[in-house]
Order: structure tokens, then sequence, then C-alpha cells
């Protein structure tokens, strides 16, 4: 299990990210052209083939073990009346998640994912971004690390989600603040608000980068400053898994707005990533685009949790029962293309 | 089971087809509004979450029997040299399909799907479309009769697939008819096919349509002169499914033509289908377009054999899991929103 000393810890890991399988990705590639079919017939399936071989090292990856960490806070900002939802329903949905009733707990059992609820100081909301830093040095690293420990190197395909009344604000913040434009360029309608609503999320971002802007010299920085604790969480267990080689799917706007300021400073970071979807959220799309990923499936969602990640969790199990178990032209005794 | 005693019946059927049960669609949307989650946020999930219940005629549909049927003809066209591969192939994959090695066997176990593989004729090619009709009327009458056959009111979602080396030929040379538009604008590399492939197969089409445009009286005779056995068969397959009210997933650019005649006749004969995927053959997004249809998913794939459409049923189980499993907010005692 990986745990960062501090701050400075992660970002030093950052700098020397492992590398995918060259091998294993070229004895997959070297497969898939043997398999009964026109070559390249199974589209963005094929790609994600080699993409699970090039992290596992495998020409045969494998995706029996799938973990869903879904990580809960709460938020300073959301006293701002940010949410068409009241705080008090963070705290409500985990305990939902944990007798099962909740959308991630059918779609993980769809896609029989093991899943791991992770509330973070729900009684202590994170400082109002607007007028101070979410999080203390300590209170950031203690979330990162929560994300960390969620992340073990036996898990063939992970995905992050979160619950966090107001959370789209601190990372249409964390947005805005790794690739620029305006407040408004990030901002949706989250779980749902109104126009007023909106308005104010807008104001609230524009504060926090006037005021935070400046002291963001580093991903965990912006984490510490913008973010929140499932925010920084996500972060950990998505660097975590890279430093593991654990193939990740990447779930919707707060999930991706996490590790924006790490995306921001080492553009490479993505490469152990799959984008499960784009969100429904306007940011999401903008944001993949900055990321140079394409989402697998455009579904309209906008619900978070992992929601999305649970759905596209299906491709990655289609596209390797293709690639493990379809015969060799060979094997068939199939006539290649002429 | 479903059997036309001749081509008038099936068209006739098709004058008084169906409609999904409007209470149930009523009672499936009212239990979305009480799940826990902000409404609309699991997107087209919901949607096909009301689909099924609207043609499952219950608020809370399910998904245990998934049918797959894939049907697998030859070609006379396939003489002219319209494919990237020979016309033995079709009879090799039927082979491989018995022995579970093709890729909708790997798809299929993935789905949970039961695949019941027909094989029509293979060793009698059809007529070649370019020169004569595909079919006699006792040919095309056992074709959709052979489709009809494959379909019982027990199966809870259907997907059709089909095999036959040439057959985007006789598929384009339908949607031409039954859409009009130039043979190019409906023609892709199917399999992988050259350039002069390309070309000889706008030719083929091109005379098929001149031969047989003006006798296309009804979409059972266009199918007859200008389709194919699995073509036939697979349109039987989804007439009779709609005739039982059983929800179809449509797959690809060959079974979507195979409907072609009969939707450009009856524009709501889609109404108890989704459509799976947008394949890479040009043709098929216009086709969708033609039918008022989005695709649930945008993989790129052009494999046929049902393959796109058991990527898909991972979609309606997802969302029937979600449907089915979620706690409402009154049950899980979770806050609306404000």
């Amino acid at each position: 299990m990986i745990q960062f000393a501090d701050a400075a810890a992660l970002d030093a890991a950052l700098s020397r990210m492992s590398a995918p399988d060259e091998a294993a990705l070229a004895a997959a590639r070297d497969r898939q052209h043997q398999l009964t079919k026109p070559g390249g017939s199974l589209g963005r399936l094929e790609n994600i083939a080699l993409f699970m071989a090039s992290w596992q090292g495998s020409a045969r990856p494998r995706v029996d073990r799938v973990k869903a960490a879904v990580f809960a806070g709460n938020h300073g900002v959301a006293a701002r009346g940010v949410s068409a939802f009241p705080p008090e329903v963070t705290a409500q949905m985990v305990a939902n998640f944990r007798v099962g009733g909740a959308a991630i707990n059918a779609l993980a059992r769809c896609c029989q994912a093991e899943l791991a609820v992770i509330a973070l100081d729900l009684d202590r909301p994170t400082g109002d971004i607007a007028s101070e830093a979410a999080m203390t040095d300590a209170e950031c690293l203690a979330a990162l690390n929560a994300g960390a420990a969620a992340v073990t190197s036996d898990i063939d395909l992970l995905f992050v989600g979160e619950m966090g009344i107001g959370n789209t604000t601190p990372a249409a913040a964390l947005c805005a603040q790794a690739f620029g434009g305006k407040a408004a360029d990030w901002c949706g309608r989250g779980t749902g608000v109104d126009e007023s609503g909106v308005a104010r999320k807008i104001e609230a971002i524009d504060r926090a980068l006037a005021l935070h802007g400046p002291f963001c010299s580093s991903p965990t920085e912006t984490l510490r400053r913008l973010g929140g604790r499932e925010i920084a969480a996500m972060a950990g267990a998505i660097a975590a898994a890279r430093m593991l080689r654990v193939p990740v799917l990447l779930d919707g706007f707060i999930c991706c707005a996490a590790i924006a300021p790490i995306v921001a400073a080492w553009p490479d970071f993505t490469a152990h990533c799959l984008a499960a979807h784009c969100s429904a959220e306007s940011g999401h799309g903008r944001l993949l685009t900055r990321f140079g990923l394409a989402p697998l499936l455009h579904l309209d969602m906008r619900l978070g949790e992992g929601s999305g990640a649970a759905v596209a969790v299906h491709l990655v199990r289609a596209a390797l029962a293709a690639h493990n178990e379809m015969a060799t032209f060979a094997e068939a005794a199939v006539t290649d293309a002429l």
C-alpha cells in the first residue's frame, strides 16, 4: 500500500511515473491480428484490450478483481447555496451506500465490482474556498493517503467515485486554476441547481481563484486550497494506481477535476486511465478534451458516485472476453482476408 | 411461435402493430422520480428502463432471458468480388460459432445471452441481385419464418446478428431502395474491401436497383429481390418480436438494413427497438438517422454477428439494475432536492 510522507512526496512521485509495458502491448497486438474477425472490426474494444495488456504487463489481461472506491466529504462552500440539495444529504447518502440502496450499489453489483465507501470527516466540512483554504496541510495529506490506501496492486481495474454536496463548485475551481478559462466555462448545474444557484457558484469560484490562484504552486497545493477531502482522496487513489500500474476508469466531472492540477503539470498522467464516459455536467467534455481522452460512453449521466465508470466496466469485460476467448484463424481453420 | 402463411401475411401484420404499455410506462416513470438520485441524473439509463417497462408491460422490467439469434447466408453477388473474404468463410465462421470461438460467442457469454446459430442453405447462395432476384417467393418466406421461429414471448430482450460474406452489398441496395440516395451513399468497406472492391459494390448495387426498383411494391418484395436469406430472417425475427412485444436491440448496418424496407413503409416499426451502436460501416449512421434512433454506443465496431448489440446488453442490465434495485428517498430517509 502506498502512503505519502508529505505532499512533496506525491509531487516527487509524479515526476517519475511508471510506463506501460511495451512488450505486453506488442504481444497483445499480435494476438489481435490473428483472431477470427476482420482486423480492427471490434473498434475501440480492441484498443481497450491493448490498454489493459500494456498496464497489466500481460498479453492476456484480466478483469477479475474490479474495485470501486467511493469517497465522501463535506464542503464549507455549500453554505453559499451552490447545490440543489442540503449538506446533510452527503451523510444520508453514505448511509444509503452502506445499506446498498444507491445507484452505485446497484451498478457495482451489476458489474461485479467490490465497493468500498470511505467517508472523510463528514462532520467537519472543509473551509469555504471563497474565503480560506479548503484544507490544512495535514488534512490534505490525510485525504490523499485515504485515497492511496484504497489501492492495492492485486486490483485488475480501479474506479473512484464521490459524494459531496456542493462539490461541483471546488471541482470547477480546480479546472479553471489548472487549465484557465472563466468560472462560467467550468460551471454546470450539478445536481440540478437553478440559474441563481449557478450565479452563486460562479461568484464563489471567482473569489476562490482570486484568493488562492497566486499560491497554487504545485498540484497538491492546488488541491489543498481549492479542493475537498473526497476530491483529494480521488487524486491520491489515481496517483497510487499509477505507481502500482493499476489501470483506472475515470468517472465524471468531479473525478476528472480531482486530477486536473496533476494533468496540467504532467500531461502524461492519464496514460493509465480510460475515460469511462462524458457527463452531462457541462465542464466534463471540455476537461476530457484537455486530457486528450475520448470517453467510451455518452449516456448523459451526471450522478457521480462512480456510476459512469461502473457502466464502462462492462465494456472492459466485453473487450477482454473477445481478446482472450476468441479463436485464431489457424485454430478455427478460417481463411483470412484475400 | 409466429409463422407467416405468406409474404402478404407479414405485410398485413405490419399494418396492425402492437403498442407499448402506457400504464407500465407511467408507473416506471413515477418510480424513477422517487429513486435516491437527482432527477434525470442517470441519463439514457433512465430512458432504457422506461423503454423496457413499456414493452414488457411491467413497472419493474427484467432482463433475465436474453436471446441472440445469429443467421448465416450466402450471396450470389459475392462472385462479383465485393468482399475482402472468399465466400467459403461464411460456413467456416458458422463452424467457429458452433465451437464457441468467434467474437459473438465470447460477447454473448459475457452478457449472458443464449446464442442460437441458424445457418440458412449455405450451399445454395442467393441469386446475384445485379442480374436476378435474390430469392423465390418460397425461399424468402422460408427465411422470414426461420427468423420468426427464433422468437418466443418468454424472451426479455432479443438481438439478431448475421454472417454472410458479401452481405453489405445487398444491405446497401436495400437502404438505397428504401430511402433513396446513390449506391455510394450506402456503400462502405464492409470487412475491409479496397477501392476497386467498393467500385464493384457500387456497380452491382446500381444494376440491382435499375433491375428491381420498379417492382419493389412491398417490404417483403423488396427483401425478396434485393436481400438475402440471413437478411430476411433478421427482418422476420424483428417483426415477430414486435408482434410478441419482445424488446429488441438492433445491431449494425446489416441488421438495420434488413428492416429498412419495413421502416420506410411503417416509420413506427422500430418503436420496440433500441439502436445498440453506430457501426463504423459508413451507411449505418445515415440509416439510424432515417430511423430516428440515437445509438447507445459509438465504439467504431464493424464486425456484425450481433457483436455491437451484445455489448449494449450490458447497458440494459445496468439500467434495470439501477431502476429495480435502488432505494427511494422515503425508503432511505434521504432529503429530496430543495
